[in-house]
């Protein structure tokens, strides 16, 4: 299925062709040319500029899933961090115009049901993501979007920074959801990109000191390289005795688990200080965890989780555009949209200073 | 340990005696005279009227222990919810007088750490809690305790009322930890004690369709006189299609577990609605519990727990004044000093209809 | 203009008619007959039963405008408050079918600006709420409405009560601006429809003390009847002296302007207890006001203030079918469609015994 | 009054002399020898290295009065914004040691009282603070304080750091009161001391756009040297036109009014965004200020205050520590204890580039 908001307004140009990359089979990316999209009422069309390789990206592309969603069609299109160039603008759009440059949030929801209408959007069961089968993602060079879902980008920040806003939103969210603030001591576990991007919100909130722990030296470094005060390598040293000498025996305020690992996800409650919160970035392959609450209980912790993210790109691009936050050292390998074969087996490979691979569109 | 706020200043008048409950051995209570107490400065001795029975005081009667903490002198007075009159007043202090009736808080912190200045004194590492051990309780005719920790009565509310403020307290925090508020539907897992008060305090904070789940008939007849809009046997019937059923399929807003069974707690994740909070209130006696986190992330769904309580003294007591909290009905089996013995026997062997069994000390 | 949110899929029944009521000039009602509308692609034609009279309804049709908004067609339908039978239901409906009881709310939002993703739909700046000039209202026997804006009621709320969950979330709103919780000492100034609802939300989140002061008789007995514990006629006592005294000189928790007087305003610094927040709800003709704010900087208190309602719809519901609030009370008086005329001159006239007046349409 | 924490417990060393610096009567300040204390049981006591020169210094010190606080000793002790180091150690203390550096939190507070026991213990009416009539101060060599209220310093802050805590405080407090969070825009009226360290701390927790208006360019300079983005000068711009340009037509999410004029407080109103919250820091001469809230309303805006600050000394601690604030730059102007005249005459008369003015004592 081929993403379209309104398919009742928008039309295709038949005549003008554009480029555009599909998963065809496990492991395999072409390059095929399809219809450009035109711009339907409320949408505008945006010329892509950067698109990321997502966890889930690599997922689909190499097991044909991501938890239960199933890749089925023969060709399906990938890619749902992006950002790029408004080219076209429809019918009743009210802050667009051509040339500005955007960030595409890529889920779009109901705007209709509870949590929409309560500003919890990111719960709505009827939203429509790229890359999300049935729904095609955008590896390609161009895009018709809901105006509403492109933020636009000030001058200062660069398309490419643009494409990183959505993996940084769920860090975003993350920081967010653990009311972070002023002066906390937060611990993330996992060093990944999703834990670093965690780690760069919570600095941008202001936290002092900020404790990342991982198996890998490298993540490690990079950690420090992007604001972490404090690592651990948990392979290496006593994590549990580490956190405790580095919090004065107290824990931390907040504990992101970002690895997703049930053996993370069970220190949790070990780590956290009284009265503090843990929050569950990182998603688990086995549902069920043995837990330890009777720590949580003696300590009156609280656990919050985090689904995806909502209302946090404008937040994000203030924050990159402030410098608060250096998104664009995440993204550590970039490819051409011809080279997105070695793109993607890159990010499968490339198991140590690899945090986010980025592909050039146009 | 004699439980003394402030040793140096409280001093013993030698001469006067009143009568104490000691228990003296697994299962044994007798009956003592010691020195009668009189006010140090900030303190009021209060002449006690009620002391109900808790469930922890049921455990070291019955076990020497609960939890961590153990009885270890051969006589230990137990009780901690309890409520009098003033008969004496001393040096400093400002609000009460004699005659006052009041309500003690049990739990005396240090108003210094970093918990008890940000308010949340039920997280401070020196509380001294009656009839904790080695702290006494306070199964006796007088005591004397700092004013700040006696809570004034209003004209029409008893002192009985005034005894069971400390077991509601811990329902009262829940709600709070729940944030429950107006038109919620909460689920009560457990109709014990815990969880019919804090079913009646998710009632009186507004709640609008609450569901009770036990195992007990009698004690969902007991929550249904109490204000429960629905009950479920669980033994019954099959408590996950009935909560859907009673939900719209959607879970509640707010899940309450109070039986401290490593059953009903791995039962939460599937009861709670999208977006919604668990708080965990029930002790469980296994540490660790398998726990589908899979389902907790999925609906971004948020876990609380419940240490204790913190200022909701006043509340309650405003609460039950108003009639929004008929707290009273708890107290379903009641007994003077003299029959102390018997009272615990009732509340250790009574699995059906008692709730709350209170001594009436004077 | 007549509201239609969809004017390309609504198709209007040119045979089928019904009957409306029309302000035509000030002062004057009639009743025509109009086209009867059919349900667009996310409606449902609503049968209406009952509208109720707001007080810009009454300054509407008194005046000719309320604030700044000014009816500039010859004839306008007035009304927002109601609720009926779905008759109808359009294409792409979900939630609802035919004879299905329900209250509309009656101001619809765009779902894509910052504030109604946040939650906070009630400061979208492209509302189009009924009865607002040029939307017109729904004095009329049938209304085409959006399914996701009408909500269903339990078998045990009546339509009346549907349509007076309008008026209701204005306090609804206000309670939740406030953060009324269980045991609060509440203090409303103004015993107007306003003030009422506001003290009826108060007291079902529990609040124990409720304070309402006004300089008519006839509304403090009413404030008595829903639920007021104590009243106070300004124009006969004094009123700093009286709400020092029923607060132990303290000031109430929370105070809630609701008469919308400079004179009432200013005093509210000086009711509210030290570090409670004052409620603005009524609207002053005024638009500045000498305020106190010393009293308010030396107090640490909050000001908040509610611009209509939102995302109360389903929590009020909940609370009139729990019985939490005994919302019919508040329908003093009763008028067919027929004698709307008579309605809206008793609206004005009577200064006493009426809450609210409300329609009977079908 | 010398200031004594525990009077029954601190015995003073009459052989053992220090140096201290007295108000004289008006604008005269003398250095005198008065006896070292020592510490009572919980207390330290510290070796002062620095003292501020705060606002309400300058006003006792020139008018013999600060609010409704008068001077009435002939000779009275000034300063409140301290640190040192730590010399002796009473009995019962827990945490600190002989040669600890300390900033000390100079409000004791009674830990009883409700606001107390709920964390907001900068309501507690039993407040005892330094340098506020009849209390004395700390422009002395050594103090005797409680344990509890003096903070460790970290290797990297410096006394001097240490010191500057305190002013930094209500800074802090301002910005918790706004909820100043990641991406914010910001607008800070006034560029005194107070404008200055608010500012900061929004910079700390993550503002992107900080905008400065004052009606001094030395004072906007200074602004901008410490982070803010923009600045306006108030008497040579409009600052409405202005404010409205640099945030696209929609105010600031929070405004924060530091000058304490009646001219800026009523400004506010204008310069907030919908659903934005201002925050009033600076105490207005006047009682009474005309204010539009029909402004408020319209928006649905929130006025929150501020009085003193709460449970920031931490925060603080850990923000310096971290590089979040340097707040060392805004100790402008140093005197060592023996010209304490000269600094408080420079603090009165230097209107433009002195910030603040600090006593170095040993």
């Amino acid at each position: 299925m081929r993403f379209t908001y309104n398919t009742k307004t928008e039309r295709e140009h038949k005549d003008m062709k554009m480029r555009a990359a599909f998963m065809n089979g496990i492991d395999k990316m072409i390059i095929k040319e399809i219809d450009k999209p035109t711009a339907g009422a409320g949408q505008v069309v945006v010329k892509m500029e950067y698109v990321g390789i997502c966890g889930s990206d690599v997922h689909y592309f190499h097991s044909g899933r991501c938890g239960s969603y199933v890749v089925t069609d023969d060709e399906f299109m990938l890619g749902h961090e992006c950002a790029g160039t408004v080219v076209e603008v429809g019918e009743g759009c009210k802050e667009l115009k051509v040339g500005d440059r955007v960030a595409l949030e890529p889920g779009i929801t109901c705007g209709e049901c509870e949590f929409c209408k309560s500003g919890r959007y990111n719960l709505c069961p009827d939203v429509v993501f790229l890359a999300t089968p049935p729904v095609q993602g955008c590896y390609e060079e161009f895009i018709a979007f809901p105006e509403n879902m492109c933020f636009k980008l000030p001058d200062n920040v660069s398309t490419k920074e643009g494409a990183l806003v959505e993996p940084l939103s769920v860090g975003m969210h993350a920081a967010n959801q653990g009311e972070v603030t002023l002066g906390d001591t937060v611990l993330i576990l996992g060093g990944g990109c999703i834990g670093l991007v965690t780690m760069m919100c919570c600095k941008a909130h202001g936290a002092s000191r900020i404790i990342v722990a991982d198996l890998v030296d490298a993540r490690l470094e990079k950690a420090k390289e992007l604001g972490a005060t404090d690592v651990i390598n948990s392979g290496k040293v006593d994590v549990f005795e580490e956190v405790k000498r580095l919090t004065d025996g107290k824990g931390a305020d907040k504990v992101f688990e970002t690895a997703g690992s049930p053996v993370t996800i069970a220190q949790t409650p070990f780590f956290v200080k009284r009265g503090g919160t843990i929050v569950l970035v990182g998603i688990s392959a086995k549902e069920e965890i043995t837990y330890n609450f009777a720590q949580i209980m003696d300590k009156e912790a609280t656990i919050k989780s985090v689904f995806r993210y909502r209302n946090v790109y404008p937040q994000a691009i203030a924050a990159i555009s402030s410098g608060a936050i250096p998104v664009a050292k995440i993204a550590t390998h970039e490819f051409d949209l011809d080279h997105i074969q070695e793109a993607f087996e890159e990010a499968i490979n490339n198991k140590t200073d690899l945090v986010k691979a980025i592909i050039k569109v146009n």
